[in-house]
C-alpha cells in the first residue's frame, strides 16, 4: 500500500488526525530521567542523547494507540552529532515497532546529486562498500524548496523507488512567513505558485484516497492562506504546525482539512510533551507516570477539541 | 579576531581564493582505500565512514597550503548517520589542526527557537546536563532563507556570541535557480531582496576589512546576477559553488569579486577530490600519491585560472 495511504489508514483507525512532535529538549525532560543518565554515563553527551531516548521512548509507549504518526524535529537530534542520530534512529525504529508513520522534519534541501544523497541518507538506501545499510528508515521527510525543481525532482524519485513521501514547506507558520513566501510569481504568490508546482507534480502518483505522497506544509497561523492552498492542492496532505504553542487554534485548522475531513494532519509537539509542566504538580515530574499521563491527556483534549471543530465545520467524516 | 577577517588573512597569507569542498561518496574513492576499510571494519556503515574520513586526511595534508578554506557537504556525512557525523566531526578537527577554515555545508533553516539549536549544534554550544560539551565546530555554516528573518535572525545571534559566520543561499548554482528566486517582491527579484535585507543587517557587523560575518552563496553560473549582487551587498563575502563541474569558468567568477579582488571564494569539488580520474592511469589511484598529487595540480591549476581571469579583470589583489 502506498505510504500515504498508509498514513490514511492509521488516521481513519485512531479516528484522530493528530502527529505529535518529539522535539525533546535535555533543559525540559523532567528531572529523574536526567539523574539516571547522569549517573550511569556521566557528564557526557551519550548521557544527554540517552535521556532524550528514554523521554521518547515512554512516551511513544503511551501515546502511540491515540495518533497515527509523530515528528522528529532533527535539530534536537543532531545537536548531540553521533550520540544524537544514534538515538534517532533508535527513536524511529521504537515508533514503527509501535505501528506509528514517522515524519523527519529536518527540512533538508540542496541540488540535484547532493539532494540525491540527502533522500537515500533520510528515506531510501545508504550504500556500504559492499551492498546497502540495514536501516530502518522514516516515511516521510519535509523539504525546503527554495532552490526549484532542482531540488524537489530528487526527492520525489527516492520516494518513489522507496514507497516514502515528503512535505515541502509552503507557507511556514512563523510571523516572517510572508517576507519572501509572498514574493509574486506569474501573477500569483511564491507559495501558492509552489503548491501549484507540487499539485502538478504529484497528480501522477494519487493514491486509492485521492492523495499523493507529495504533502506540504502549511502553517497553522495562517487560516486564510491555508483555504485558498487547500483549493490549490486538494490532493496533496497538510502537516500543519503551530497550533498550541504558537497560538493557532482549532478553529483555524480545520480550513487546512478537505470538505470530507481529510487532507491534514496537525502537529502539536511541546503542548504535549511538556504537558506535565502545566498540570498539577507544576514544573516537575517525579516518576514517568506523570509526564505520560499529562501528555495521554494532552492529546486526548486537542483530538477532542479539533473533532468539535471539524464538526461544527461540517466536516467531520461520517466513520469517525 | 573576527572570523570573517581571519578568513581573509588566510585568503591573503596563500595568495587563493579558493575553498575546496569535501564531498566525498564510496562509489568514488580510490578503491585501495576501500579495500583497506572494509578488511579492518568489514561490509559495515563504518568501514564507508572510515574510508572517507582516510580520504578527507591525506588530501587535506597535501592542500592545506594551498587554499584557505575547505567545505564539507554534510550529505555525504549524515548518510552514513552517527559513523558518519563522527567522520564529520573528526574531518573538521583534521581541517582546524591544518590551519584551515571550515565551511560547514548543510543548507539548515527553521524557524525562532529550533534555528537556535540548529545553530548552536553546529556552530555554538551543545548543553550537557552538567555544562557544556568541549567540541570542535566549524566556522561558517551554509542556511537557507526562505523561512524569512525567523530563521536568519536566530543563528546570527549564535554566530555573534561564537564569533563564527553564515553563507545565506541567495542564488544558487543549479539551472532551475530562477524559478523561485525571481519571483518578485518590492519591485526586485527575490534574490536581490534577500541579498539587500542582508546587506542592511551585516551593515553593523562589519570587520576590519569592511566585510560582515554575514555571507551568501551566488552560483558561478550566474555571472550577471552575481555582478548585481556584488553592487547590493559589498560588504558580504560570497560563496560561490558552480566552478568546473557545473561549468561556469574562471571569467564567469570575476563577476562575484569587488574591484580590490577580495569578496569571493571559489568552490571546487569533484574537479579537486576526483582529479585523478582524468590523469595519467585514468580512473585508477594505486596508492594515495596518485590522488593526492592530482589534486595538488588541479588546486594550483585552478589557481592559475582563477589569478589570470583576476588580472585580466584588473582585479588582482596587489600584494598577491
Amino acid at each position: 500500500m502506498l505510504i500515504i495511504d498508509q498514513l490514511i489508514a492509521e488516521i481513519n483507525r485512531k479516528a484522530s488526525p493528530i502527529v505529535v512532535g518529539l522535539d525533546p529538549e535535555v533543559a525540559h525532560i523532567p528531572g529523574f530521567i536526567k539523574d539516571e543518565a547522569l549517573r550511569t554515563f556521566g557528564p557526557t553527551s551519550k548521557a544527554a542523547a540517552e535521556a532524550i531516548y528514554r523521554f521518547n521512548l515512554e512516551l511513544l509507549q503511551e501515546i502511540h494507540a491515540l495518533v497515527p504518526a509523530v515528528k522528529l524535529q532533527m535539530a534536537c537530534y543532531e545537536l548531540y552529532e553521533a550520540d544524537g542520530l544514534d538515538v534517532f534512529r533508535r527513536t524511529v525504529e521504537s515508533a514503527k515497532d509501535l505501528g506509528l508513520i514517522v515524519i523527519d522534519d529536518s527540512k533538508r534541501n540542496d541540488i540535484g546529486h547532493t539532494a540525491s544523497i540527502y533522500a537515500q541518507g533520510h528515506l531510501g538506501r545508504t550504500p556500504l562498500m559492499d551492498g546497502e545499510a540495514d536501516i530502518i528508515k522514516p516515511d516521510f521527510l519535509t523539504i525546503n524548496p527554495y532552490l526549484g525543481s532542482d531540488t524537489i525532482t530528487p526527492f520525489l524519485s527516492v520516494c518513489q523507488e522507496n514507497n516514502k513521501g515528503l512535505f515541502v514547506l509552503v507557507r511556514t507558520s512563523n510571523p516572517s512567513a510572508g517576507q519572501y513566501q509572498e514574493a509574486i510569481v506569474q501573477g500569483m504568490p511564491l507559495f501558492q505558485k509552489i503548491a501549484q508546482d507540487l499539485n502538478n507534480m504529484g497528480q501522477s502518483l494519487l493514491g486509492k484516497n485521492g492523495y499523493s505522497p507529495l504533502g506540504a506544509v502549511v502553517g497553522a497561523t495562517w487560516p486564510q492562506e491555508a483555504a485558498i492552498l487547500r483549493k490549490i492542492m486538494p490532493g496533496s496532505y497538510f502537516l500543519v504546525p503551530g497550533y498550541g504553542a504558537q497560538g493557532a487554534t482549532a478553529d483555524h485548522v480545520t480550513h487546512a482539512f478537505n470538505p470530507d475531513g481529510y487532507g491534514a494532519l496537525i502537529n502539536s509537539s511541546r503542548g504535549i510533551m511538556y504537558a506535565f509542566r502545566n498540570s498539577q504538580g507544576g514544573q516537575h515530574a517525579g516518576n514517568h507516570t506523570d509526564y505520560t499521563s499529562a501528555a495521554v491527556r494532552a492529546v486526548t483534549a486537542m483530538r477532542d477539541d479539533l473533532l468539535r471543530s471539524l464538526r461544527q465545520a461540517g466536516k467531520l467524516p461520517a466513520n469517525w
